[in-house]
């Protein structure tokens, strides 16, 4: 299913802040809601960001049952903080084949692994968007407590420390929190 | 590039025939054309496909530096002779791990190996539809000389003998000529 991310005035989630890690940014606005791409044409947005949940592209079925036995959905009433990561990567990194990207999403970078460790803290969703024309190729969606806002953090800077991270060429930073 | 394969009263390739091999077909029509998806809305259409070239899903480097060394681009004036194979898999398909994905596509199924015999007879371009909500998964394009269309016809008797196949739930054929 396609979504939208729609910032403007309405919306259930409050921007915290938005901050431009590499490149452009993106244009300051109040607060932020997720809809069914279907109706986003409906509702006033200073920007939209689309993408789709679609199939898994690197992780294997060993590492998808391990993702899954630790794993929470979205919307748990405790989890009162959100992120959103917008990134682009490279042409050199599209241009790899299968193997030679899996090899340093995973075993260069350990992403699955670093990620399974914030589980079940920090809930995640990935929108792909590389193959609609967006401006991104990846909307990554994260909810967690206020009391694992540190680990969020670290999280972060773990990735963003990582090899697979040098072929990230715009990178913008979302923080939201559901009031 | 998202394209749009519009088939109707008028196109550089002349619809020889549509074949439903697997589920729904598609309507009859006379000529087709491939055009950027930003221009489809402008020209009528009897019906509209549409798909995006994508980056590589399953192929390793070995297996790309063999295809790039052998194979040829879409275009050649030999090359008279055209099918699109619209291919849709089942669900089940789509929820594998990306290993066994890859081991069904290549190990077991040998799906760049039995192209790769055809080339560079055989040109071929893919372009993916599922998450662009298509109501095909991939639309694949073949263009050869009609002296090798005997060889095109036993590649897909190869591949839908295979065990990949029994994932896919809808094809249908089309088969073109430029003139």
């Amino acid at each position: 299913m396609r979504i939208a991310m729609l910032a403007g005035q309405t919306g259930e989630w409050e921007i915290a802040g938005i901050r431009a890690v590499r490149g452009a940014g993106l244009a300051a606005a109040a607060r932020l809601r997720v809809v069914d791409a279907a109706l986003a044409a409906y509702i006033p947005a200073q920007w939209r960001l689309d993408g789709v949940r679609s199939n898994i592209r690197y992780a294997t079925a060993g590492e998808v049952a391990g993702l899954r036995a630790r794993q929470e959905e979205l919307g748990r009433s405790a989890a009162g903080c959100a992120a959103l990561i917008a990134i682009t990567k490279s042409a050199r990194w599209w241009e790899l084949a299968q193997d030679e990207r899996r090899a340093i999403f995973e075993e260069t970078s350990h992403h699955t692994a670093i990620g399974m460790e914030y589980l079940p803290a920090v809930a995640r969703r990935l929108y792909h968007s590389r193959d609609l024309g967006e401006p991104f190729d990846f909307l990554t969606w994260f909810e967690f407590a206020p009391a694992h806002a540190a680990a969020f953090d670290e999280l972060l800077c773990r990735l963003r420390a990582s090899a697979e991270w040098t072929f990230v060429e715009r990178e913008v930073e979302v923080r939201l929190s559901r009031r």
